[in-house]
């Protein structure tokens, strides 16, 4: 029998550290500009993909758990932003859904649109609400795949309580896309 | 600054008991039996979702990583069982995907067809097959969702070099869906 071996994930100091975790994120656009600066410290840092999400108590705007791409820095392609900062929250909180009874609504803002993967995730996470920064074509067009997701996918989740906002910053999420273009950043998925 | 906790995700010592690390598991059949058997396993102890997968080389049928289902067990929604075996593979690899230069072709092989999010994932691990037992329906039939997953989904994969087989044993798949709806086990994401 071989031994199986543990998987450890850890969002690096920085991360937690560009976090105000008392501050009230109130906006749409200030819960954002917190994802993109996930997004962009990972590109100047050189951690991995141009992507950055957080989760939110979405009345209070207290921030729950971040995330950013570690696929590479981790040798794990499951660990986009979206399920890093999914997996911290519910972590933290102790419960394999963030729409448990007696808990407040939470919400994942993440700096592009969700590939595949990760928008089942949100669904199976108990959020009630989605705020994606960037579009998918953004990311197409700097090289990455965004797996099979349709009009009906949003749809899907739309329909099971989850509410949807895109495009939110959507200049400057994608600005963070272009950095890391400009830089010769690995496209993992292409 | 509120510290980030680590997230630990370690496969049940059972699950590697039931591998066999040194065997060809050379047909569809004997490799879907091995999933069926973490599935089946994990009801058994009350450890989690019927669901069951590993990762082998296509062509040696040398397993190399396995996965049941943990979301209930590790409060997080992310550990299907098939990212869990995918993470487990990439780990030994030490690779991000399994279909980097050099290597042998992987395969996914999966107690049930795999939800949205797994599918996604799936296309991200560089498997190059995807096996799968019970179907979408046999799963909605004791209460999962399996999220928007349509048939341009497969498509999209299979445009991608993934090939896919569905329906190998899948009575016996079922069976183990059935086994925990009779036992009263949690849907956990209905």
């Amino acid at each position: 029998m071989a031994p199986l071996p543990r998987i450890r994930i850890e969002v690096p100091a920085w991360a937690s550290e560009l976090v105000d975790w008392d501050r009230a994120y109130t906006s749409d656009e200030e819960r954002m500009d917190l994802a993109i600066a996930l997004a962009r410290e990972n590109v100047l840092r050189e951690g991995g993909g141009p992507f950055g999400a957080a989760v939110f108590e979405a009345d209070s705007g207290r921030p729950v758990g971040v995330g950013v791409n570690l696929v590479m820095a981790l040798n794990n392609s499951v660990l986009h932003a979206e399920t890093v900062a999914l997996m911290l929250a519910q972590q933290r909180l102790g419960s394999y859904t963030l729409r448990a009874p007696g808990m407040p609504a939470h919400e994942l803002v993440a700096s592009c649109d969700p590939c595949a993967m990760c928008l089942g995730a949100t669904l199976w996470s108990g959020v009630t609400r989605l705020v994606c920064g960037a579009a998918r074509e953004d990311a197409v067009a700097i090289g990455f795949d965004e797996g099979p997701v349709f009009p009906a996918s949003y749809e899907y989740l739309e329909e099971r309580g989850i509410a949807i906002t895109r495009g939110v910053r959507r200049a400057e999420a994608r600005a963070v896309l272009e950095l890391y273009r400009d830089r010769g950043g690995i496209v993992y998925n292409a």
